[in-house]
């Protein structure tokens, strides 16, 4: 039995996903120093800037306004849990081999509110400042989003990535709005977003589409 | 020894080439009523109500101006030979069962220069009106280049796709400038541009970035 009173059934949402123009979501060779592999950084180049970025990241006014903003800030609208893949999480592969790892973010992570993070390897949940829980999901992404859906209390929820998990969920049809942002830049080489995945197969249509001076934002819904 | 006065080489361009956010440059199942692949024409929708277009096709006055029809105008600017795959050039395949087909424009072909057509069966050269020939090379796509680049007279040849014909002349570092219009559309599934080609790799670096309400234009440009 639900708990939830909303007839509007929350949804899992990608928002403000970078790609490349040569369809990478991520760099090759993912480690400490470039948490996107190598060149993704390049992908994001468009939210840096923004106001909504730069309040979050450092906590200062300031940055800038527009469509880029608009949809950075849209991002964290009516976001009641994150889902996140593991590597996403962090560099470490395999089991945990202690409890230090804690995320790329520091101790106040920008999340506030449950985050589920997908692995293979249990943990005991982490409580960070701000509100910010990261849970370990052992059992697949459906349990995962099951979870998510009770901690989210109505509110959507937002699938962080990385690529692969973005695929798994795709795959699944379970992705009901993916919000992708083109970065006007190669790759080479990296995770593919699309590669073998038939969007229009899976009911996407284009929704929103919306081009700055930085990024190519487009919005794809799926089909009830 | 060259005819060529030039101290500038002609380069072989690719310009206005659609693809998909999903990174297909055609659709499948190419055939007389698709010439683009189901879904393909879809990727060109930015250049049809153009100027250059309007006025190319239907002989009219009007359409419409802006970023888009430069874009459309600059494809056929300083270009003094083409280059087409095959299935560019129609949807037969195999041995010409005889001369009927004659491509996919008409009497009058919007190219009125030589055109150099790749595939694996000869045929004599084809003359059109208003000064288009196509010549069928059937030893290969360096030799096309050279045809082309001798005919051209220190002019640009475009290369005009299909996606299969761009993506070996680019494995073979032959194209200087690619200009693509990503459109804000799903294919599902198709012609994969890029898939297993790194473009980094292969020298290329953005040298412009336009977007329109119909298309995103990108100019990639290799390293001499």
């Amino acid at each position: 039995m639900s708990t939830t009173l909303s007839n509007k059934p929350a949804k899992l949402v990608v928002r403000c996903f970078g790609v490349s123009v040569d369809g990478y979501g991520a760099g090759t060779n993912q480690d400490l120093d470039n948490p996107m592999g190598v060149g993704g950084m390049t992908l994001h180049e468009w939210v840096f800037p923004t106001r909504t970025f730069q309040k979050m990241l450092f906590g200062k006014d300031g940055g800038t306004t527009g469509p880029d903003d608009d949809f950075a800030a849209r991002g964290f609208d009516n976001i009641g849990a994150w889902i996140l893949g593991r590597n996403m999480f962090g560099p470490v592969r395999g089991p945990w081999p202690d409890d230090s790892w804690k995320g790329w973010w520091g101790d106040e992570p920008p999340y506030h509110c449950d985050v589920f993070v997908l692995t293979h390897h249990a943990r005991a949940p982490i409580e960070m400042r701000g509100g910010t829980v990261f849970h370990f999901v052992t059992d697949g992404i459906e349990s995962a989003l099951q979870r998510a859906r009770q901690s989210a209390g109505g509110n959507d929820i937002r699938l962080g990535g990385g690529v692969a998990t973005i695929r798994e969920y795709l795959n699944a049809r379970l992705v009901d709005e993916l919000h992708l942002a083109i970065a006007p830049a190669l790759l080479g080489s990296g995770e593919s977003l699309f590669a073998n995945i038939d969007m229009v197969r899976l009911g996407y249509k284009r929704s929103e589409h919306v081009a700055t001076a930085k990024a190519t934002h487009i919005v794809f819904t799926k089909d009830a």
